[in-house]
């Protein structure tokens, strides 16, 4: 399934977030995504705490990210969420983030799977993330 | 109980963990002692991974350090570990960083408290480590 | 100098924050302390961003932290900071964290020195913060 | 120019670096890549450290990973750093990482651009590290 849901998020680069180039060091975007994914998820109603206790972790598989331009220590950067497809047990989301500029600095797409806590085993997404995303299911 | 057994583990600065005064940043030392503390646990015959897995944790509930000058990236550290005191369910170490000129970069002081993985109670330091422990007693 | 000056600011524990205890990682408190100086200072009107770009670095010296209770994935926490001395080149912070059911699980001390950028020598403290912090001079 | 230069490093997983999954949390692989690049790097010679400090900086612009299996607290990881590929003011590296049953938990491919710490502008790779890498080059 195809869906159009994004949602945005508001981080400040805490200093110890920079490296000696002061730059956002790289490794902390991932940080960022799983925050703008968690943050996404909450404003459709869905806890992730919540789905971890009810037995359901979501890892991620799959990481791309292009850096186009540095954030820098106290920027604040608007982190954008899209939930684009559910297939199966696999959930994917692109992420966009912009600087105080409007500049996009960096995109990245990410690959999850809902897994079974117990059994370690992948499974289907849960009913209430389904129910709560079909009206923005595109045609 | 006092022991005087001590460890020395040698880390590197990663530059993710530098901040954009060429520091290494202030927090990432916690992870330092931390490791050291694994290490000198580790020379004396004992696993904390395998003492979490048989339902012993041990979070720290004290940490003091002083810095004295910083470090910086790709700098090779000495962290010496010196497991100083067990009494009850706590366990007391006292670290010093060094760098490749000889000189204390850090030092700190941690305690941490044994902790029953089931009941989330204060236990007692288990079996093996007092053992192992014995011949470091202090007179 | 002694003031009485204190700030609230909110973070949320991080997914990545998180260690395999299901707690928030001891060595993560220091970032939140730091975040708590900055947006104290940011409430005086101070940015510590300008006041590195004007050649003033503000490096930890001491940190005391005591971890009365745990903090868990997804929690908001009301970090109070206390803005509490200023002599010479040192300034002293106190923190306090408290969970959601008003629970102190943290409390810290920071002492920090202003460093010249350039020389790398102790320097006093910058006048405009001098001055935004009078009216909390303690009598 | 394609190069066919590989290089292996091992790292443990840190307790800091676990999330409350168990897993080791997968933005710090980013970490692993880059500690694996400059040790690379420092097997052909090149300390990256002073290649920063003769005014060259490498920041990554862009990351794929592939996350195949969880690493654990305590795993002690083999890190292959390929270097395959270096274009103008770009440089291309493959990443594998093992763990101790010889199971690749995790692939990666970065790039990297040379960049004149001064005009913030890209530059050619540095001479020494070209003449180092000559002997691998691929016919």
């Amino acid at each position: 399934m195809e869906y159009s849901f994004s949602h945005v998020h508001t981080v400040r680069v805490r200093y110890s977030e920079t490296d000696q180039m002061g730059y956002c060091y790289y490794g902390n975007y991932a940080q960022y995504f799983e925050i703008g994914r968690v943050e996404a998820l909450r404003d459709l109603g869905i806890s992730y705490r919540a789905m971890e206790d009810d037995g359901v972790m979501l890892p991620v598989v799959e990481l791309l990210i292009k850096y186009l331009r540095p954030a820098y220590y106290d920027d604040e950067l608007l982190i954008e969420t899209f939930l684009t497809e559910i297939t199966g047990a696999r959930i994917s989301f692109r992420h966009e983030i912009k600087n105080a500029n409007n500049e996009i600095t960096t995109t990245a797409e990410t690959k999850l799977v809902f897994v079974d806590k117990e059994s370690k085993r992948p499974t289907k997404a849960p009913e209430p993330l389904v129910r709560a995303l079909s009206k923005f299911l595109k045609q």
